[in-house]
């Protein structure tokens, strides 16, 4: 006999945390929808060279590899970036532009696995590809907005930056040539905070004191968004990068407050960076007001090229990430998670043998009415039944024995309170059950 | 500069593509719930040892197989059954039973590719486990009627057997040994005739001429479902596990046409066999009547034990599986798929640089009344934009210029038909436009 297990690093997911990820993504896709996204699918597997010095040093480590029955080097894909360059660069020329894509599915990564953290998991991608349009930056940050206020979250931040306002700055201080590790310090910032950040922009990136001094003082402008707006032409020395840097996230935020997202919810926050290389443009987080230890649940940004390796064609882009796992880790904290196993709400004990197709005729006429429904399959005594109705969360059941079926009544219990009523049925006349149920579930 | 492709057998879905697929889907797991059968999902990779030797040897072949970073060998999942046994193994203690799921994800066999077949492709499989009932076996006919009707399809046709009749009709004439060999000499039964059957049933399976007659004669009971049911007793010679397996096969035909299922979509065929041995019980197909010859779209049938191979506890079981591919497919060849590009019916021309926020404004109120809408990112000319929306298949296209917008009037256009009408519209007073697209999407 094997033993049932699963890999290290991965799970199974039963009913109880499957149903609310289902849930989640299918919010996300009526929201991305909403917005004229459209899903794509790309495979699992991509030949080798489409996915290895694509992401980090990291992502190559981590990567699963073999070679396939035909000899083939191919790998798993590691996010849902790499293959949709290698995507857009393909199909660019079919789809035209612009190209609003959203694409929800597994990657892998073979990492050391730490609490919460898996060797499978599923990201869900949204993008704007073939304009540098700023209307396409203001629809990012109602997608993520919308996303949020659909998931049922009320308190949240979205802040917005623009990475060329440091870039202009950098420019500035001649710095240009510095970008990345400065970038890289810049993002430990609010974690090891101001000291330990100059120090070790000066050691790791070769600024002198004087010029991580201009940085910081850039990334820790704080305030008002319309203040930090007014405020940032001065602070960046009037450098021509940033000032149109400054321009467009002017732009973006009042742009966002026009389409109806609101004031509290949107920040100015030049602090953050996102350690990927590849954004030149406004970047995003989302964090959660009840729960700010948890990070960013949504981030993204603005790309200048995202095919560049694949094709000739000059492909900017817009886009952001939803943290599935994060997010339904902080709805579980936050107690918004029911803990049902069922997709259902209504149950029907089968303890009269004698009537097993009048049970299986009322399940047909409640979901014809649109209201999901379970028998239980076998002629088990009632009390046994129940149990399994409260253990699995089911909201009501309809219980109908001999007598009921005689009478013409069933009886329709909420399994929370234990309270029952009894209302009239019969298969010619389902519409007082119906009614009530339409009301109850 | 690499050149972008994907692996040989492996597909993008481009959004004409994706958005049927992912409907479909929608609909399965909106059905599956209606009848409590809830969402699960087991790792992509597995240990080798729980994949190989549980499928066939032509899957053992075709098993995507390595060496993890860890040395592991592991195996990407080839079915959902062989993952649904070990995740039942591993967790019915904590589910309890009756276990009622569905899975809808990938696979991957490296078979050759042939037209139409892929090397990775989507299952969505339902199973009921833990219970011999045929209350169990009736709701998976009423699960499978529930899922054509709510794709669309009118003209459909269940056929249900139950291999018991046949496996007593073998026993009672000592070829119960070789029931594996007489099925698979059977299932071809239809694409090559009675003749060339029983031959290969001599040759391949050992048997007598005598005994593959009767074998046949069996298999070709035809006719209405009672009176088929009223001629096998005496068919199968009143052998003992044939006659409990029609008493099933009756109860089921029956107990299906109580649940509401209509009885020209029901057929009791005892010519199926379902080439997979481990199907003990009742089993199902189902053809659409419009295309008989793209095989069944919908099959599956009872188990005795499902988890053998990883744990003691005794598991039966029924269940089935959707062919999604097949039934797109299907939907195609009626002409039943749309080919639009766009999961939302309205367009918004942005062609008033001046009004941008109008636009957006405009967009979130339509969003916030559940209507779908896009707004083009840049402000080209209004042909081109139009041009653009035609090409993705949006239905209605709203355009408002400087004009409008001071009116105080919007252009609702149909773009099929190229008619116009001017609707009032404020961004104070939207309902007039709001009430005309809800009729029109």
């Amino acid at each position: 006999m094997i033993q049932p297990r699963t890999l290290k690093g991965f799970r199974d997911y039963l009913p109880a945390a499957m149903i609310p990820r289902e849930q989640l993504m299918q919010t996300a896709r009526e929201v991305f929808r909403s917005f004229g996204f459209a899903p794509i699918d790309t495979p699992t597997l991509e030949h080798l060279e489409i996915l290895t010095g694509k992401g980090s040093e990291e992502t190559d480590r981590q990567l699963y590899q073999f070679e396939d029955n035909g000899g083939r080097p191919v790998g798993m894909r590691f996010d849902l970036t790499v293959p949709l360059a290698r995507f857009a660069a393909q199909h660019i020329g079919t789809l035209g532009t612009p190209f609003k894509r959203y694409h929800i599915a597994p990657v892998w990564r073979g990492e050391k696995p730490q609490e919460g953290r898996y060797r499978e998991f599923v990201q869900c991608d949204f993008d704007t590809i073939g304009t540098t349009s700023e209307l396409a930056d203001i629809e990012a940050v109602c997608v993520i907005d919308a996303l949020l206020r659909a998931i049922g979250i009320d308190a949240f931040t979205i802040s917005i930056n623009n990475r060329a306002i440091l870039t202009g700055l950098l420019e500035s201080l001649g710095l240009a040539d510095k970008t990345t590790p400065v970038l890289r310090s810049l993002d430990k910032l609010g974690k090891i905070g101001r000291e330990k950040t100059a120090a070790e922009m000066v050691e790791a990136a070769g600024v002198t004191p004087e010029q991580a001094d201009s940085v910081l003082r850039l990334a820790e402008c704080d305030g008002e968004a319309e203040s930090i707006l007014a405020a940032l032409p001065g602070i960046t020395g009037g450098n021509e990068t940033a000032a149109a840097g400054i321009e467009r996230l002017t732009q973006i935020y009042r742009g966002a407050l026009a389409s109806g997202v609101r004031p509290d919810r949107l920040k100015i926050d030049v602090s953050i960076a996102r350690g990927l290389d590849y954004y030149t443009g406004v970047i995003f987080e989302t964090t959660l007001d009840e729960l700010p230890g948890i990070g960013s649940v949504c981030s993204g940004g603005r790309y200048d090229n995202l095919a560049g390796l694949y094709t000739k064609q000059h492909l900017p882009g817009i886009g952001a990430s939803l943290g599935l796992d994060r997010l339904l880790a902080a709805l579980e904290s936050l107690g918004r998670l029911s803990g049902v196993s069922k997709p259902c709400a209504v149950f029907i004990p089968f303890f009269d043998k004698a009537h097993r197709d009048d049970y299986l005729q009322l399940a047909s006429q409640i979901r014809a009415a649109g209201i999901g429904v379970e028998v239980y399959p076998e002629p088990k005594k009632l009390g046994q039944q129940l149990k399994y109705a409260d253990s699995q969360g089911f909201a009501t059941a309809i219980i109908a024995g001999g007598n009921e079926w005689e009478a013409g009544t069933v009886q329709v219990k909420t399994l929370a309170t234990k309270e029952s009523q009894d209302v009239t049925y019969q298969h010619n006349a389902p519409e007082a059950l119906i009614e009530l149920l339409k009301n109850a579930v």
